[in-house]
Formats: structure tokens, C-alpha cells, sequence
């Protein structure tokens, strides 16, 4: 990467018609701090005394009030049903608590068009937000024919229990295989969330307005983790955040994340932003077969904070609640886009974001950096500040996690996913000072547990 | 469609933040001839008392003067040389006259992402232009070897003739399975561009700025129907016209499209325009094999004007040059950008627009009203006023084309494309009033002249 030197860049303003190459080294807005009515010295972000504004510019909650749960409990039970599946629930959530301000519901089908084909939103004053995967909810013929007539349908989850009204319904067709070759720019067979939710999906969408019943929980043990993001917003505001950097994970935290992390507080601090807080956020939805599962990660991320690898002090640890789509440039808007809504004016963007190998070929899916240059050029994400990451590889010459040094090549290795998880499977250790021992550990024990299962995975203890 | 009653309507800046449907009935800008320094009364459209501006603010022309030609025929013969299919040559001619007006030759990575991503391309100073196709050159690894350390190359023809140089050059990855599925919304083989464009294509792309040496011709006796967007805009400006509404085809001209045209001029004069001015312009590059080529298009749209089922008075026949993708609702968004390019503020858009059917499934690639509403939704159309087309088919009490009327449905014919060819093809006549008499005339003698071809179609006179 070329951008080893310099961390910061912004979505680019370009100054020529046709930018050729992805800006790095652009300043970006004066901390918030300097001056609240001082305007930004270099670019028009939106600088506010606050933290960042939601999209929309107001965060959408879609959980009834406390009084009305009763009312609404009766009201669904008198409704057409939809069974929801743990991705749909997923969905529910996300949508709830307003992660994908300013959408109040499942999409309907010029939020599904323009998202497809444009991947943002028109809002009715002209303006532009970010929206790059469909939030949709599909239902099958017989559904269809049960619904025909109705305004509102009711969700229920597995056990029948109502979640939610959708209110306002519109039915419309749900064209498979340009959804996925729109959203994946492939229709290979073998993309994780195809199979798991699309290809046996119905062929209807239904759009409407989400009235919650109550907060999604999940009684894994880890819904203190899931802070809504009205929630991290008070937190944030809590702490005096003047500065908030959300760094989005689905894998196990090693010294090298850490190091990203922590050098980008510190370049912060050097920019004049007094107080930068980093949002830890792992993602806590569905994820492919091969990842770690959310409850081992989320052991080892307590263990990087107690092992007094990253400060507590200005680290927020924090669940995600979307499913994984690996979908690349596309869902990396969505990651973005998501965290600007709990409050974070800067994110971090890694090497290939949201990608995978191809499944069918033997190369990755999408070109390494189409994740960042597209993140940098995407509608409604003018107000973020991307960070690109730094690769980061373990130099022997000083026994820790460095950032890479081209001009000495030979004193760092690269150990890959696929190295780290081989290493743990075979209750090897990586080389001093890649991973904190307590981490190490975590990992070592859940490969240990998933040898033991039958299933190659050990089923995580999540119920609805 | 249930815009029947109601011609008009524009890119919806919508009220509340996220209409349900595509909205019709939406009252459009007052006529430009009313006041020149009055403001538009319902929306935010840019109303000048010129024509509207061309994407960017100017119109891109990329022919050197003729004083400079033979300084770059010299100069071309030292680049390295890349050699122009005949859509390359399409392309060419398509950025030389300003179509795509602001690119200034084949995209580069920056541009081609937006493109594949947004359907849109973010200028300089922040704003918005319409971008849906790539317009892109492909390079072969031996090529691209070739090429090493240029900066420049030249384009050439199939003999071996400098068409054009391309400055500072960028070469990036040609995915070609991501830009497919991008674009069409699938990967099926059977794509006529795909086909004839892609799947032989090179694994990289090449952009850059183009200087083209001399106007693009072809000799085939059509070249005075080829007028550039400047030429264009110059004989609107001569006639006076004070709205231009333009009518993209690849079909010869039946009294339904005819009755269509009219009745747009009618309703244009009804809301206060003076001189509304028809551009009826067929596309002229590349199309399918079972399209009607190009020459019998022109010779039909000739007979029809001289039939008098088009005033001529105010109505410029003109050819659009760029070749066809059958790319849907990607696609229709090109041609709509391409004709604000050459001066037109409203644009007719059929029933499934640019679509086909699916390559391998028995049905429509795309669904018939996707056109119509991602067109009114499209990032940077939000000058043009689209015209949804009004349904038309043989009334049969009257004995002549009409828009169909679902209180009387027993009344109408349809008249498929499909069943138009089978009565050219057998030399039966359709019915008094379908088509003028000289145009059906020429589709008899096409299909008559195919039949007796041992290809099954008949090549076009096309020489470059």
C-alpha cells in the first residue's frame, strides 16, 4: 500500500474533473475542539460542537414505548404472519435502532432500486445517503396470498412470539439473481449469504414501516455488548469524545490491529483532537462457517483489554448487530455508513474490506483496494474520514508487530489468517509479541473445542 | 401502466423521504419561453434560456484542429499502437463529439468504479453527473507489455490508420466478471454485447485523455444523418426550439410511436411551449443480430417522414452512435445522459427500455418497469424530464393506432415486435393504419432480402 507513509485521508473533493488514482495524504477538518463555530480549514465536512450527525439527520428508533408493548402484542396477533429467520431478526435489529438511518422499515422497491443501482438514498430534501446493501425481507407465494389485502403484517420469531409490525406494506418482485450479481458483482455459487439467505428465499419482497415491539435480545450473555446507537452516542458524549474512530472486525484482535489503533490515536492527538476514543466493533451477525464465532472473538477482545494492549480509558468495546454479507466494496459502505450513525467521524478501512476468495475461482473476489477507493468516492460518505490501514507484519529485528518498512523487506513476516489459525489448530504459539498471551489462549481453546465437536464447528450459544 | 392519463411527469425530488412508487402527475418546469429570468414554478430544475447545459457545464470535444492533424498522425506513428474493434471505433466516436460529455477519454479506474458502483461520477467541484456504462479499452497482457513506460498510445484502425492518441494513460484490472454482472444484474452467457465485446476482451483496461485526429466517418451513405451533440444543438437553436424531446430508437417507426410523438408536441404546445422540437434519433452502433441493421432503420424512418406521419417541420432525425449493451435500466440511464448532451430537456422512455429477453430463462431479463423508475431516480438526471411512454395499439373501431383504453380492452390489437417481423417476413400486411405504407414496404424488402442471404441477416454497407 502505498499509503504506508501518511494514515489520513478524506472522501475526496477532487479538484480535477477525473481523479486517476485514490487521494491519500488530504487534510482533513480541524478538530472539533479548536473551535465549535469555527469552520473546517480545508474541506466542507459537516463540523459540528456534537458528535457527527446521523444520516438523515435524526437517528431513527423504531421500539415502541414501554406503555404501547401490550397494545401492539394484541394488534400483531390479529395480523397476517411472517416468520422471521435469525438473519431477518438480525435485520429487525439493525433496523431498530436505527443503524440504517434514515430507513424506518424493510425497503420498498425504489429504496431497493436505488440501492442496487446506486447504492444511496434521495431523501425528500434533495440530499444523499449512503445505502449500498438491500435491508429486505422476502416471502414466498402462499405468503403473498395470505397477505393479499392487508396494510400491516406482524413478524413473529421462532417460537411465535410477535417482534414486530410492518406497517404500509408494498409487495414487489424479488429478482434473485440480480440482486446478487448487483450486490456481489458475481453470481458464483458458494457466496456465504446467498446460500444462507437468498437462494432458498421467496420470490417476493415485502418494504413497509417497522413499529418494535420490544429491544432484540439474544441471552448469549453478551447483549451488554450490544450498545444501540443512541447508546454509544451517549457514551461518547459521556466521555467527552471530540474525536470517534470506529474500527470494524470480525476476526480475533492481534498486536498488529492494536498498534493501527493505537498509532492512529496518537496521530489524532498530534492533528489537536484532545480526546480520540476508538470504537471497537467486532460484527455480531451471521458470518461465514470459518470465521471464529462471535463469542470466542468477543473472549479474546476482553482479553486484549485486560492484557493492557488497548486503553479502556478511551476504548469502547461494542457489538455490531449486522449479518456479514462479503460482499467488498459494496458492504464496506455499509460498514461505514452504519458507524456514522452511532457517532463516529472516522473509520478505519483495511486491506480488501468485506472480502473473500472467490468461491468458485482460485483468486479473491475483489481487487484488494476497490474496498478503500470505492469507500473514498461513495455518495452520502463526504462527511467521514477514511482512514486507510497501515499493513502492519511482525518485525524479528524488534520481536513485535511493526508497520511495514519496504526498504527492509527481509526483517518482517507476514503471518496470514490462514497462518494464524494453523498455528492455533496445531497449539503452536506465534512468534513473541504478535498476540497477547491471554488472546493467544482464547484462540488456542476454541480450535481445541472445535476439533472436539463433530460438526467442525462448535454451535455458539445464541437464542432468540 | 397506470400513467396512462397523464403524459408527464419528472425526476421525482420526492416529499416525504421514501416514496413508495414512482410517482406520476408531478407538475413539470414552466416552459422556458415564458420568462427567461422567471424561476421554474414547481421544482428545482435548471431553467435557462438556452438550451440545457451539456453534463460538466460544456460540451466535451476531443477532435484536434484540422491545422494539427498531421503533426498528430506523426506523432501517433511512434506510440506504441492499440487497434480498435469496431465498438472500440463506437467509443471512440461517442467520447470525440461529447456523448459522455464531461469524460474526456476511456475511463480510468476512479471513473469506472463510480460507474459500476454509483451509475454516477462526482466532478470537481462536488457535483453530480449521470455515468451508468463503462466506457472502457481493453488491453491484453502482450499489449499491456507493449505499452511499459508510455505514456501515450495510439489508437488505429483495422488498416492500420491513426484514429486517435490516448494521454497519460492509467492500466488497471479488467474484471470482466464484475463489470458484467454490474451492469446487467446477471452473468448468463448469451449477452449480445458481452459476446461480442468482452468475453474475448483483454484482462486489463486502459484509460485516458483522447485527442482524436479527424471526425469519425463511415461511409456507408449515413454519415450526413451522423450530427454531433454541437451540431445538434445548433439546429435546435436555428429552429427556435424552446423544449426538445427526444425519442431514442432501434426499431422502425409505427404509427403507436408515431401517434406517442405527436401527442408529446401536442401536450408540450398545450402547457405553453412555442416550438417543441422532436429529436427522433436511432442508435447506430452496435446491436443484436435479430435487431433490423441500421441501413433499412434509416431507409424506413425516411419513408415515414415522407408519408407525413412526422412533420419535418419539427422533427430532426438524427443517428445516436454509440453501440447498444441491452443493459436495461443501467443502460437507459446512457441514453437519457447522452441526449441532455445534445440539447434535449425531455426524454421519452418506453416500456423495458434498452431490455431483451433473458439469455437462458424463459422470461424478461429485466421487469418492464425498472427503466422507468431507476431513470426517475438516477443520480444526475434530475434536470431531464422524463416522459413515460403511453402504451398504444391498434384500435380496432377505428382503424388506427391509438393509446389503449383498459375501459374498451376488447377493442385494442397488440402488435408484438414479434408478430410485426412474422407478417414482414411472410409478406402479409398488417392492419390499414399500423404503419405507413412506405415503411412497411422497406421491412418487407429487408426480410425478403435476409431470406434470400445465406447468413441470416444481411451485412450492413459499413465500411470505416
Amino acid at each position: 500500500m502505498a499509503a504506508m507513509a501518511s494514515l489520513f485521508t478524506n472522501t475526496p473533493i477532487q479538484s480535477n474533473p477525473f481523479p486517476k488514482t485514490h487521494r491519500i495524504n488530504f487534510p482533513i477538518a480541524a478538530p472539533r475542539s479548536f473551535s465549535c463555530k469555527q469552520k473546517p480549514i480545508t474541506k466542507p465536512i459537516r463540523v459540528s460542537c456534537g458528535l457527527i450527525e446521523p444520516d438523515g439527520g435524526k437517528l431513527v428508533e423504531l421500539v415502541v414505548p414501554e406503555s404501547q408493548r401490550d397494545l401492539k402484542k394484541r394488534e400483531a396477533m390479529s395480523m397476517p404472519k411472517i416468520k422471521l429467520s435469525r438473519i431477518d431478526l438480525e435485520w429487525v435489529h439493525v433496523l431498530s435502532e436505527g443503524w440504517a438511518s434514515p430507513l424506518t422499515g424493510f425497503m420498498r422497491e425504489s429504496e431497493f432500486l436505488q440501492t442496487l443501482h446506486f447504492n444511496s438514498l434521495r431523501l425528500g430534501d434533495g440530499s444523499i445517503v449512503n445505502m449500498s446493501l438491500p435491508i429486505v425481507l422476502d416471502i414466498d407465494d402462499s405468503q403473498k396470498n395470505r397477505i393479499s389485502g392487508s396494510t400491516s403484517v406482524a413478524l413473529i420469531d421462532s417460537s411465535d412470539n410477535p417482534v414486530a409490525i410492518l406497517n404500509n406494506i408494498e409487495i414487489y418482485k424479488h429478482n434473485k439473481e440480480e440482486r446478487i450479481a448487483r450486490t456481489w458483482g458475481t453470481t458464483a455459487p458458494g457466496l456465504p449469504y446467498v446460500e444462507e439467505a437468498i437462494t432458498g428465499a421467496g420470490d417476493w419482497l415485502i418494504g413497509g414501516d417497522l413499529e418494535v415491539i420490544q429491544p432484540i435480545k439474544y441471552h448469549d450473555g453478551l447483549d451488554r455488548y450490544r450498545l444501540s446507537p443512541s447508546e454509544l452516542r451517549a457514551e461518547f458524549t459521556k466521555r467527552n469524545a471530540d474525536a470517534v474512530f470506529a474500527f470494524q472486525l470480525r476476526n480475533p484482535v492481534h498486536n498488529g490491529h492494536a498498534l493501527l489503533m493505537t498509532d492512529t490515536r496518537r496521530r489524532l492527538l498530534e492533528m489537536g483532537y484532545k480526546n480520540p476514543v476508538l470504537l471497537l466493533h467486532p460484527l455480531g451477525g451471521f458470518t461465514k462457517a470459518d470465521d471464529v464465532p462471535l463469542s470466542w472473538r468477543m473472549k479474546q477482545h476482553e482479553k486484549v483489554l485486560e492484557d493492557g494492549v488497548l486503553d479502556p480509558e478511551n476504548t469502547v468495546v461494542s457489538i455490531f448487530p449486522s449479518p456479514m454479507h462479503y460482499a467488498g466494496p459494496t458492504e464496506v459502505q455499509w460498514h461505514a455508513k452504519a458507524r456514522i450513525n452511532a457517532g463516529a467521524d472516522f473509520y478505519i478501512v483495511g486491506r480488501d474490506p468485506a472480502g473473500m476468495g472467490h468461491p468458485v475461482e482460485k483468486r479473491d473476489l475483489y481487487d484488494a483496494d476497490h474496498g478503500k477507493k470505492v469507500l473514498s468516492m461513495a455518495p452520502g460518505l463526504e462527511r467521514l474520514n477514511i482512514l486507510p490501514f497501515k499493513v502492519a507484519a511482525y518485525d524479528k529485528t524488534k520481536q513485535k508487530m511493526e508497520f511495514f518498512d519496504p526498504s527492509r523487506a527481509q526483517d518482517f513476516i507476514f503471518i496470514s489468517g490462514t497462518k494464524m489459525r494453523s498455528l492455533a489448530k496445531n497449539k503452536e504459539n506465534p512468534p513473541d509479541g504478535f498476540m497477547c498471551p491471554g488472546g493467544w489462549k482464547v484462540l488456542v481453546e476454541y480450535y481445541d473445542s472445535l476439533a472436539a465437536s463433530d460438526s467442525g464447528r462448535v454451535p455458539e450459544p445464541i437464542t432468540v
